[in-house]
This record gives structure tokens, sequence and C-alpha cells, in this order.
């Protein structure tokens, strides 16, 4: 599956992602230089929807303009209430922000957080409200336009992100309200790098950020029917899955702090802290993991967390490992007891949130006095805070987690193996009962296949969920990148067009997320063409070998460099890192056309490979496999370092019907060979009848003539 | 020719090269990261002279430790008399820093300039004197390290640049002065940015720096005995070779200057002067360049320069442009006079020195009081001072010629298209002779064949001088990047090494960089492997296709893949901008692995394409095309952008002997026979004899069994 982070096309520089943010400082040189070159940013024939939303509409329209032939303009019953609250004691602001995110910058996140969502009634992924006393507005990008178009009510302007003349929400506010005014937050939905750049930005016209720390205003109005905070029971990772004990983690954990002069450090991504405790939940859908914040001190760790989901077997895991339970709601009192005992804490601002960070900053100087930042030097790739706004005694780095849970152990590699092959064979049953009802004429649409394959790999030993919301695409579908079928509205897979399957599953053991485009009928020379040149970048990037040290986006060409020959190209980042039994996105390794993630490819790291192509109105190609990282045994080591390449973990035939050999060299023709051997090796021993028959036929050798 | 700014290994960040500065910046954080993995600086046995030179000495060694047992340390008159004039009024500092640059940044300089090697002895083209009142060190790169050795006296300390635990010279000016001291600099020899680094660098242990404006304290004792000045009278470049002629050049700039809301410019750089007015010049070595500034105003324009160098032809040339001309050295109190008009002036701070600058801002202070910097947004990419200490009411941007100059016009290709024929006419009769010769047993030593090879240049039309000092290099010396053969040192070119030959002209019409390395008798599989290798990743950005806004490093991994394959990797730049009939290394786009330059390859950008491979104490290996960017005709133009790709410039033989066949793809077998194809269509014309006999026979087509 492609990462968010990397859809938006480089005009769409939302700041919604702020994790992502790094990636795109880099790209804005070269597009600055270009501003005065508009022919970079018009319409083309052959892009994809994309860009076709983004250019043709040159100014913003408000939804109400574009459906006042449709829709009567009615008072919102939210908005008035909401509005209400601006004025009541200790409140006091001129507008309000409703961010996406829940307090832990998670992609997928419970229902009761979906705050953006319910104010507004558009329910896509990634969007901003921000209300002010007489207008409310919409931020989201091209995935979204014409579902918030339908979606929101005649009361909200819709703010197309990333069209020309499209304002940010803070040049907005700017814009609207008259100097001086106060614009609220709710400071643990963003996080602290987040909000201090919009601080900064809305200080131009002398806006005041207000912290709400208190109150959110959207939950005061959704009162009875906002739903509970989920308490399903979490459960022991085991570590035959996770390969290290907890109180080795937290030892090493340790090392890190004492070397960075810290005292204790707050972990608040969820996988971060799921990763270092060995634990898992549900609280999400697709991510295995559960609301909680960690703190870990030199000598002791608390863990804050609703107590209904620590089942007696957890809580004797967390007390052997000497962590001890605090209820979730009690993490700012915690913040200002280590301020008050002079604690150097260590914060990543990229992720971990305002109120947090704000809490810290403010009791560390009310308590203390302290002052000088202990930091400077080391890591500073996520460290946007360092040297802003005077000392404190924290240290502001990128989480150390990060890196730590992105390099797998043995244990988790050969846990991610397993699951990929027993994923492998859904996958086979899956492809012959769908090319048979295809072939029987049977009218199944996108989402009754999607179900289907969910029925299959739910079959399948330790499954436990799907890993994101499966994109199921015929036909010109497949060119919508994050394309999701509703029952509703959806296509019927038939064998007229290319369909392209984005899926993973969550197993006991590992993270699935693969692609597979495939024809029913008869491919036209058009499609054989894009998907081979597709095939080739993936052949490309599978093989690369490169010198340790060497960042993800430098191989990113290998994988686009075919298509470029003839002019294609394709709008989102090829691979993105992927958890062990965790998030199907993580951090922080990237192979990605934004030019800005240094971070190296280190040996163990998990990525996907996934070039792709779409056919605006027409067809979507994209290959997946997901990779691991290993040391390649050159006969050389120039630089005295090490050599790197990838494995693959993904076993599943790749459509041969879909390939115009002309276009590959003997090498490529050898490694598609190769694979499909290792597919049918690895892969029948899990199968029988008509699938082991299906990947028989799908894995034999071809030949270049 | 492999450039300087991307010579140093990622080890050796010295700040020598201030306009590469940016290239360096985003290397830090994989480095910082990778801090505690010593394994990545160990030796290797395959590492190149660079890398063992970096890592054999762990820390700094004084060379007269070094040389204890051989050289009786003996007092430095040269430096006693520095430091008598610390003292004397108007000076009155404790350290005086001596770098090696003009007042210009130019790679080549006039020798009235080569102050550092004057005081020191050493005269590496790079390398920095620092001078206290009891110390005197010297810094350079891996390339200078055993020419130090042997030309610094005792009293002088080596500090070798990258080695571990070498400081560079402003922590070691920290370490070795009392807090508070005065570090003295000539302001002309700095960059703005590196004096203002230096500054705050120094400002740590409360030193302040100290500009000299009046004096430099090396020509105060280099007396009678400093060369002029140069004062060779400069010359017109024609129009036909121009292309664009000097009132449309200006009124282009003007309108920059306009778009920026500045009113004047200060032009520094000596090829964007020479470029600007279609003139060129002979006070240095290797570039057709005048020393001279330019100060180009809304209406009216300013030439400083030395009156004798101007010719009557070029006088009435300059008059016709609305240019006056000024003496070269009254351009600080112009630029006094620009500040009291309140002139909005344009500075190029990674270029300006520090001189021009800093009276600048002083005068404009002085005289208006004027505060705040006009230029936020637009182009920051070398823009390194926006933002620091305070406003003034310059435009603090990177020079608007650079692009401009690098961007050639048809004129310019078409020049660089006839002197690259003309110049491979040279090259085809000086490999035959060398070829005769060495089957003759001819004792020819490495300057000899250099001496022949510009003896057959200078006979073809339009010759003017070098494009820099020829590296012609037998067996091991192959293996020193930036190899210069010496008379009485250097090896004798014979049949049984491979030999690197990396050579450039400067016609009247183009500027020529071209390197081929060849075996006289039989080359092992080893030197086979290593340059079909080189020749793969040369062949693979050659025909690279990219959409436009493509930074030139996405392009860089393309020429290094196949020798990562094996574990093999080469320490520089793939590609340096060359200039049309002027420097043969300029910017500002570049193919390197230092991932920071942003500039997107632009169509009629000119690059070289050198990969390389060097096998220390062995051989070296390098080929080396000159390219310019051209729009590809690809058959979809995705996204709406143009696709760019590369059109060869040089057409000599590449040795087929030195090719292992079983390697190479069908693709490249065509590719290397269409390139002889061309180079036998192209360049048999402008031969006759045994020459285009010769040609005959190196065009042939190979056939892949």
């Amino acid at each position: 599956m492609v990462t968010m982070g990397s859809l938006p096309s480089p005009l769409m520089c939302t700041h919604t992602h702020s994790r992502y943010l790094h990636f795109l400082s880099f790209s804005f040189p070269v597009l600055q230089k270009f501003k005065s070159r508009p022919k970079l940013f018009t319409k083309s024939p052959n892009a994809p929807i994309l860009t076709i939303q983004n250019c043709t509409s040159i100014t913003a329209k408000t939804s109400s303009e574009i459906k006042r032939h449709s829709t009567v303009s009615q008072p919102d019953e939210k908005l008035r209430k909401l509005r209400d609250l601006f004025s009541i004691p200790g409140v006091n602001i001129d507008a309000y922000i409703i961010p996406s995110q829940d307090a832990h910058q998670s992609e997928f996140i419970a229902e009761c957080y979906m705050r953006r969502a319910y104010i507004s009634g558009f329910t896509g992924s990634a969007g901003t409200a921000v209300v002010t006393k007489d207008k409310a507005a919409l931020w989201t990008d091209g995935r979204y336009f014409l579902q918030a178009e339908k979606q929101l009510s005649s009361s909200w302007i819709l703010m197309r992100s990333g069209n020309l003349g499209v304002p940010t929400t803070s040049e907005w506010l700017n814009d609207v309200l008259t100097a001086g005014s106060r614009v609220g937050i709710d400071p643990f939905l963003f996080s602290s790098d987040a909000a201090e750049e919009l601080k900064e930005a809305i200080a131009k016209e002398n806006h005041e950020l207000v912290y709400l720390y208190d109150l959110n205003l959207v939950d005061e109005i959704w009162g009875e029917s906002r739903p509970k905070p989920p308490n399903k029971p979490i459960r022991m990772h085991d570590l035959k899955y996770a390969g290290l004990d907890v109180a080795s983690k937290l030892s090493l954990l340790r090392s890190e702090l004492v070397d960075a002069g810290s005292s204790a450090i707050v972990i608040s991504m969820l996988d971060e802290v799921a990763w270092l405790l060995n634990l898992r939940g549900s609280d999400v859908p697709h991510s295995p993991v559960m609301y909680a914040y960690l703190i870990v001190e030199i000598d002791r760790a608390k863990l804050f967390i609703d107590n209904s989901k620590v089942t007696p077997d957890v809580m004797n895991h967390l007390k052997n490992a000497g962590i001890e339970l605090r209820p979730y709601d009690s993490i700012l009192s915690e913040i200002e007891s280590l301020a008050a005992q002079d604690t150097h804490l260590w914060l990543d601002t990229s992720s971990v949130n305002a109120a947090i960070v704000n809490t810290y900053k403010s009791s560390s100087e009310r308590f203390t006095g302290s002052h000088g930042n202990k930091t400077k030097g080391k890591s500073k790739m996520h460290d946007s805070s360092n040297g802003q706004s005077g000392g404190h005694s924290g240290v502001y780095k990128s989480s150390p987690i990060s890196v730590a849970k992105a390099v797998k152990n043995h244990a988790e590699l050969e846990g991610m193996r397993n699951s990929h092959l027993r994923d492998a064979a859904a996958l086979a049953q899956f492809w012959v009962w769908l090319e048979d009802e295809i072939h029987k004429d049977v009218k199944l649409t996108e989402v009754e296949v999607s179900d289907k394959l969910l029925e299959f790999r739910s079959k399948q030993a330790g499954f436990i969920d799907t890993s994101f919301d499966t994109i199921s695409a015929t036909g010109a579908n497949g060119a919508i990148i994050h394309y999701k079928p509703e029952t509703e509205s959806c296509a019927v897979v038939d064998s007229k067009k290319l369909f392209l399957l984005d899926s993973g599953a969550q197993y006991v053991d590992g993270t699935t997320d693969i692609t597979r485009t495939v024809h029913f009928g008869v491919p036209n020379a058009r499609q054989k063409e894009c998907f081979t040149r597709v095939l080739q970048g993936h052949i490309a990037l599978d093989q690369a070998v490169f010198p340790e040290c060497t960042p993800g986006f430098v191989l990113d060409a290998f994988a686009r460099s075919f298509l470029w020959k003839i002019g294609l190209d394709y709008r989102h980042g090829t691979g993105h890192g992927v958890g062990a039994a965790l998030n199907v996105h993580e951090g922080p390794q990237s192979i990605s056309y934004r030019y800005g993630n240094m971070t190296p490819l280190l040996k163990g790291m998990i990525v996907s490979n996934e070039p792709g192509y779409y056919e605006d109105h027409a067809f979507g190609i994209r290959i997946e496999n997901l990779l691991y990282v290993k040391e390649v045994d050159t006969p050389n080591r120039f630089g005295g370092v090490g050599y790197l390449g990838f494995e693959k973990l993904t076993f599943v035939p790749i459509q041969s019907k879909l390939i115009d050999l002309s276009l590959l060299s003997t090498a490529e023709v050898d490694w598609l060979n190769e694979y499909h051997l290792q597919v049918w090796e690895k892969v029948s021993p899990l199968l029988d009848g008509s699938a082991r028959h299906w990947l028989w036929n799908n894995t034999r050798p071809l030949v270049k003539l």
C-alpha cells in the first residue's frame, strides 16, 4: 500500500502529516525556483486524477457555491453549538481548529477521536476543520475532493489543498480574522512541532494560539452520543515473535537516555509503546495497538493506560518488567511532577503532542527556572524545535525507538517470513476463486471481491485483521491511488479491465502488504507496455546493491527509470517501512522522490517496493512486494563498508500475461523465473487442490525468444 | 576532470570550498547518526589512497614530529616577519589566517595571489595557513598530505583535514589562543558566508574576527619579490560564439533585479563577469577570465578593472553596452557610495567577499540606518545569510548569472560541439602517436606524454590553453584522483599498466574535458571487470531520461549501480557543470552523491559524465564525456512536464580491449557501437593518414556472441 505521506503531488504540500514534514522542506527550493514556470502545473492528457483535480480549479470555490443549485443552505446545529462555546469563561476564542489526529499522531484512529468527521460530516481520513464565529472551512487533499463535496453541508467552505490559490489554514485565519484574535486548539491533537509552526504563522497578524487543555469543544457538543473510548483487552506479543524481552529493550533504551544526557523519555507513538512492551492491542482498526503513553525513567517506567484493558497476565508481564500503571488521563500531571524534579525529559517534538511538550516546558521554567538546551549536536533529524524559543532542560530529538523498531531482529524477520507465506497461500486461493467466478461470468463487485479475500485470509492461522482498507479497484478506479470501494457505488470486476488489488493483513507473527495488478481477459498493448515498465522498475529496485549509509531516496530513481524513458511517472513514493506485527506504515526509512529523508537503509529494515503507473480514467498498475534489507556478500568492500541489498518477503505470482517480453532483458526474465520458482517452492506446500494447481500454472518459467 | 568540491570523502568535510558548502550540510545528519559505528572508518584492503591516508593517522602529528629524524628545526624568516606585523598600529592581532583564495573565489588564481603558498612553502591548490604568535599550522586534504609533508618546514604543523581527531581551523584557534584574542583576516579573501561562519565559530571563545582591509600582511613581507598582478590584454568573445549581445544580457539581468526588488548587483565571480560582458582574459591559467568586479545598476554599469588590460576595441565594446570603467581597487568606495544612495544591492554572499558585503552593510547602517531585509522567500538556494544578523536593505540571494550562464544558448552549444570535434581530432593524433612510441619501446614519462598532447592540441584552430592541469597517470598513479605528474618524479608510461588521461582545452569557441583509460598491452581480468562496470555506469547515465525539475544527484546512483553490485564505488561526484569557452568547472548544477544540491538539470546545461574506479597502489579508471541536457521527445509527457536526457559532446573512442563483453547487455553493446559510429562520422573528416586509420580501427562495432 502506498504511503499517505508520499501521496500528495509536489504541489500539494499540506501540513497535515507532520511526521512527513521533513520530506517536504527540501522540495520547496526547487518549486520556488520554478514559480514562474506555470507549464509544470498545467493539465496533461495523461495525468492521473490527482493532477486534474489539482489544476482545473485555479481559485477556491466554496462547496456552497458549487452546490448552490442543488442544496438549500441550512443552519448547522453543531456549528451553532460549537460557536456558543467560543465565549464561555476560560475559552474566549474567535476560532477553533479541529484536526483529524488523535493525541498520538496515529494513521488509524478510534471512532471516539474522529472529531473532525463528527463536526463537519466529512469522513475522509485526512482533513482539517476550522470554525470561526461566522465561517467554517474544511481542508482536504485531492483524494477527497469529490467525497468532501458530497458530505459537507452548505455551511462549510471546501478548501482544496494544493490547488493554486487555495490558502493554508493559517493563511486563511490571517485573512478572515481581525488582527489580534484568539485561535483555540486542543493541544493534545497537534504535535508540538505542528503547533509551534501554526503559532508562528498566525503571529504575523498578532493572533494568539490558545491551548484549551481541559475541554475539547467538539466532545462537549458530541455529548452522550460520542462513542466510548475503545477498551478491548490488550494481549502479550509472544517473545518468539518479538525476539527480545522487555527488560532488554528497556535496558538498551536507558543506555540511550544516559548517552543523550537525559533521565526520562515520553513515548507517545502507539506502535512504539506496543513494540517496546511486547504488547498488542485492538483499539483502532488495522493497527494492533492500544491507546497509552509510556514514560521510561532510568530506574522506573510508567504506562498511562485505561486499566480496564489490562488483563491479569499483562499486568504480571508489566510488573516483571518493572512497569507501573497510571491512568491514561494523568499524563500531564506526571509531566509536571517530572519537571518539578528537574528531569531532563527526552521529547520527540515531531510526534509528542503540544500539551505534553508545553506542559513540560512551562513547568520546567516554573519549578526550576532551568535554561540551556543540553542537546546540541547529535542526531537532529526531526529536531525542528532545537534552538527555538530559548532553552529548557529537555532533550529534543527524534525518538530512539523509531530506528530500533525499524531494524528487525531474527525472530521478527522469521515471523514476517512465515506470515507472508500463509498470506500468499490465502491469495492463491483467492485468485483461483476469482478467476473462476469471472470466467463463469458471475457479477462480483469490488467490495464483494474484497470481502472474499478477507474470508480466505481469516482462515489462515494467526489472522487478526486487515492491515489497511483493501484497495480493490477495477478499470479507471485503479487510477485513484487510494481508492476505497463502497458497497453502494462500487464497480463490477470483469474480464475487460485491469484489476488492481492492494491489500494486507495483521497476523499474530507479522504484517503483510501486497499489490498485484491482473487482467482476466486480454490486455491491450498499452497496458502491457506500462505494466512491463513498472515491473522493470520493481526488478531494478529489488536487485539494487548499495553501500551502507545510503538513504532510501537514492534508490527511488531505479524504480522510475523505465517509465521515464517513455515520459511516464507516478506520483507516490516507491517504498515505506512496515512494522513486524505492527503498523503497515512506519518510519523512519522510506524510498521516495521526496529527497529530504536522509535516514539510511539499515540491515534488517523492511520496505515496500511498489512502483506504479496510473492512467487517468483508464487504469492503474502497481506491483508491490515487501523486502528486507540484508548484507550482500560482495566480492569487494570498497571503503571498508558493507554493501546491502534486498531479500523478498512476498511470494505471490506476477501475472505474465501482462508482460511484453520484448521489453525485458535476459537478466530481467531470469529474475522473474527465479522469483516464480521460489514462489512455487515456498508456497505450494501450504496449498492443495485448485489453488496448488493455479500456483503451478502461474509460476511457469518464461522464455524470451 | 572530476570536481574539486566533490573530491573529499564524506569524512573530509573541510570548509575551504565555500561554494560547495551546501553540498555538505545534508551529509552531516547521517554521519552523526553513525558516530558510534567505527567500522565505517577503518582501513580496508581495497580502499584507495585517500582512505588509507584518512585512517592511518588517528591523531594529528606535526610535520616536525614526522621529520624529526631528518630535518633540523630552523627559524622561519617569513613567519618572524609576519608575526612582527601582528603588533603594528591598526593591526594588533594574535593570529592571522591565510587562505588559498583570491578575492573572487576562483579555482585557478594568479601567482601574485598565491599568498598561502608563499608564506608556507606548500604549493598544493587547496590549503589554509594559520599563524599565531608562536605556532603555524597548515590544513590540507588527503590529496596533498605527502606533498605538504615534503614542502613544509619544521616550523609548520600539518593538519590533515578529515582525519579523525584533526581539528578545524576555528577549533584549533579556540584551543590554542587565550580567550578574547583577535584573529585577523584579509576580508577580500573570504566569501561573506565563510567569514560569518568563522566569526561565529571563534566567538565561542570570545575571539574577535578582525578585518584588515588596507593591508595584506603576506603581501607586506612578500614585498618587491611579489609577482605583479597579471595585465594581459582582454579580448572580445565573438557574438557568433556568445550567441547573445551584452545589451540583451544586461537587459535580462536588470529585469531580474527589478523582480527581486533590487536596484544594483555586484558580480564578483570572474567567469560571470566574462560571460555577461562577452569578454575573455588570460589573467589566470586554464580559465579565460580577467580580474574584475562588475556592478550593474538599473541605468548604468561599472567595470572595476586594471585599465591597462583594456584595448581600444574592448573599450569601444564596453562603451556601446553603456559600461563605464573604474579602477579595480576602487570597488569598496563605490560600494560605500551605493550604500549612501540607499541602493538595494543584490549580493550573493556565498561568492562575494566579506570586504564588499561588510562594507555595504556597515555603510548602509551608517548612511541610512536602513533595516529590514527585503528578500525573504524566493530563491534561497545559497541563501545562508538570509535572516541572520538583522536587516539591511540588501538582497541576499544566489547570483542570477549562475543559472543564466549554465543554460547554454544555441551559439554556445554550437561552439562547444565544434571545439569538441577539433579536440577529438587532436586526441586521435595523440593516441596513434603514443601507441606507436610505446610499441617501439620508447621510454616516455607522464609529463612528456602530457606535453605531446598539448602540442597536438595547440595545432588545432582556436586553441588557447589547457582547461586544467593534465592528469597523465600510469599504473598506481591513476588511483591518485587529482594526480599531477612532475618532471623530476613522474613515471614512465608503458605497456604493462593502465594509463589514465584526464585533460581538456580552452578554444576560442568552447571548453573541453575528457578522460580515457587505456592499456597498451594486455589488461588483466580484474582491470577489465572494473573498466566494464565503470563503462556500464557511464552508459546508464548517458542514456538516462528524467522529468524536468530533477536535481542532478537523483541520477548519480545510475552511474554507480554496476560497481555497487560487486562492492565497488568511487569517492568523487559523477558530473560537474562546464562553461562555454569558460571555466571547466562551473555551477550551479552537479551530479553528485552529495545529495544537497537541489538545482534541477535544465535543458541546455552541460555536465560531465565521469564515473571511475580507483584501486589503491594498482590502477585508476575513469571514462569521461561531456553531455548537454536536451529535451527528449518521449511518446508521453506524464504530469504535463517535459522529459529530459543527454546528448554527447565528446567523440573519442573508448578502448574496446578493456571491455569484458560478457558483462554487457545487448543494449549496452548497441550503445557502444552507435557511439563509435558517431565518432567515426563526426571526427574522421578532420583526420587523415595514420590518425584516420587509428580512428577507423578503434570505432569498429563489437559483436556480443
